[in-house]
């Protein structure tokens, strides 16, 4: 393994998005990524969605470039042989968990106790602890109350893990934290990061409890619009839609030359009195701004409303759907972060590389992910230097397996 | 400053979201963050939410815990003063930037001949350097075809810039990935993170491009349903709404026990010939589920029906609006990870601290955001060394300004 993280290992007991999200990022980055489950797979080996032949898509994208690592967790001598893992000697970070039970044999304090500067990162679902996922957190957040067509009463739930993703970063990041602070001072440590947190950290930071609080209002339902500028979809004659945004002057004039739309916006700033190089004014005008975008767009062909706004460098966006995403040139087909790949048992896709662009590596493609205990036997003998013989009886005995 | 990042110093050069909100996390885990903006106020400086007075919510939530040094950005010796803050001696670990112009005098290329090992991070639209912002690239992203109710036509937009967000995390851990390849090797390196990329790679880990392309499928539009399993949102008596999950064999029998829905879920398996602790079965009979719960919630108040539900340790949340998260004891007010700060200029409400917790530090209780400048003279002169006397003249000559 190449790349930016060479050297780093990191032994993942993981389920749902966050925590092996996390680890394959660092496992992108070239950290080597040892995933442990149970001889009967995880909790996740079958979730949604999954091929005609039952296999699970979903576990193939959150496990890209990791090593498979099966173990009769029920089993102590198995139990034994991951807390060795964890705490083999060398570059190891130790471990990478969520909603294990990061508790009892795996426990920070217990497995410290045969290292005594591991790290571990335990990612729960709130501060006390509890099973929150993102769901469940993003109920919380407010940002259901506020998402959705503007006329809609009632909850607009995310399909996007916002709270996941984000997650997935924080953890890899502090793991990376942590290791910095093992290098100057030579101490381990545990990291604990509530998902809830995570949620509620960035709830403040984008001033929505500032808002609630000071100002003392519940911010209404804007449907698409974004609140404060100009911003929101549009529908096109053949039946798409866009998204059009002015952020900045710029895009203003884009915008205006684009549609030939400068004498228009003119007029609305003599009528309303406004200055559409504020974004405030253009908030406060953004009714007369649609209504003058609203019947250009809806004269033109989604491709000649894309031609007249790319060439003029306006900010904008069509919207698509996966499979319009999945086959688009630009955005994956020549994307270099793409490489399609023949994951088995599942087969040929384009599946992405890390966002990150360091320039002192190219960038690695991206790799399968792995078959359940795929790396059982490797791992055994080049981290805990197991003898075949040893390996062997692990398997005699049921505490290991390969697939 | 203490905290894990101790040491470590970041010039930010930021806008919008993604690159304040990295700058911020680095800067809650103890890093020196020196934001800097041109005298006049960044693009930022008066974005929504503001106060009734006009001063801006955002820029106080996504500021935090920063020093700012003010600017004359267009000015050659404001930007040879800047070039020599962000190329200082020391653990700098340099530029972090967004939709700043990472060209002329801030190209890293620019920069390195001042200070070779220098790291810098340039957040961008897309991999063609192009000004995308969280709203456009969700739009390509698939998301918002899939979100809202399930019998809504056309794109429903996240108000939540789960974008952003995402890249403010990874952000942050790629500079600390790059510090530790420095710390290694002695090298620095310019680091690239296109804002749609980011998109790409979480909408191929979370397995939409699989389905679409392997299946040949998209995903059709299934409201606030939890696709694969069993998860809704319910409206209580007293016109509240819950979110009521069952992702394990756990939240099942935590369910029944909670509404005495044992006999009724019985029902369910023998009427459909399904098994209600498999993940695809509660899927398939989401319809039957849903009718069991939704006359218990609608006959209860939001309080009843959270008493039984938290007792039974089942997996569930009540929706909040901004307003009664930020006033919830649990959530907010008496947790840990936030602080009721006194912002100038705005006032006084909680504001959260960083999200992690390292075992070797105590948390760092939040600061407030600087006004613009505030740390202009006392930057001058500790990291660049520059007498009374020459700070005083820069500021004559109208180059660098304090608030």
């Amino acid at each position: 393994m190449t790349g930016i993280l060479a050297g780093l290992r990191i032994v993942e007991g993981s389920a749902f998005i966050a925590a092996p999200m996390g680890g394959m990022t660092l496992a992108q980055m070239g950290a080597d990524v040892i995933r442990f489950d149970d001889i009967k797979g995880g909790l996740d080996s079958d979730r949604w969605p999954l091929t005609k032949d039952g296999t699970s898509i979903y576990w193939a994208g959150l496990n890209k470039g990791k090593r498979s690592i099966a173990v009769d967790l029920r089993n102590p001598k198995g139990r034994e042989l991951l807390s060795a893992l964890i705490t083999a000697p060398g570059e190891g970070a130790g471990l990478f968990s969520t909603n294990m039970p990061a508790r009892g044999w795996l426990a920070h304090e217990e497995l410290a106790k045969k290292r005594a500067d591991l790290i571990s990162l335990n990612i729960v679902g709130d501060r006390h602890g509890s099973a929150n996922v993102d769901y469940t957190v993003n109920s919380v957040t407010g940002f259901p109350m506020v998402t959705g067509p503007a006329s809609y009463q009632g909850p607009v739930n995310n399909v996007l893990p916002a709270w996941d993703i984000a997650t997935a970063y924080a953890g890899a990041m502090a793991i990376l934290a942590a290791e910095r602070h093992r290098r100057m001072t030579g101490k381990g440590q545990k990291i604990v990061l509530p998902l809830q947190d995570m949620a509620l950290a960035a709830v403040s930071a984008t001033g929505y409890i500032g808002e609630a609080v000071i100002n003392g209002v519940d911010r209404p339902r804007f449907g698409n619009e974004i609140f404060g500028t100009f911003g929101r979809d549009f529908r096109t004659r053949d039946g798409r839609y866009v998204m059009i945004c002015i952020f900045s002057d710029r895009h203003l004039e884009a915008l205006a030359k684009a549609g030939g739309f400068a004498d228009a916006f003119k007029e609305i700033e003599t009528d309303k009195g406004v200055d559409l190089t504020l974004e405030a004014d253009r908030w406060n005008a953004r009714a007369e701004i649609a209504a003058v975008l609203e019947p250009w767009v809806a004269g033109k062909t989604a491709d000649e409303v894309a031609a007249a706004l790319k060439q003029a460098g306006a900010l904008w966006a069509p919207y698509r759907t996966f499979r319009e995403l999945a086959a688009d040139p630009d955005t994956v087909r020549d994307n270099p972060m793409f490489t399609v790949l023949d994951q088995p048992g599942i087969g040929k896709y384009p599946v992405a590389a890390s966002p990150l662009q360091f320039g002192a590596y190219e960038r690695e493609a991206p790799r399968v992910a792995p078959l359940l205990g795929q790396h059982t036997d490797e791992i055994l003998s080049d981290v805990l230097s197991l003898s075949s013989a040893e390996i062997g009886k692990l398997h005699d005995e049921g505490i290991v397996s390969g697939p």
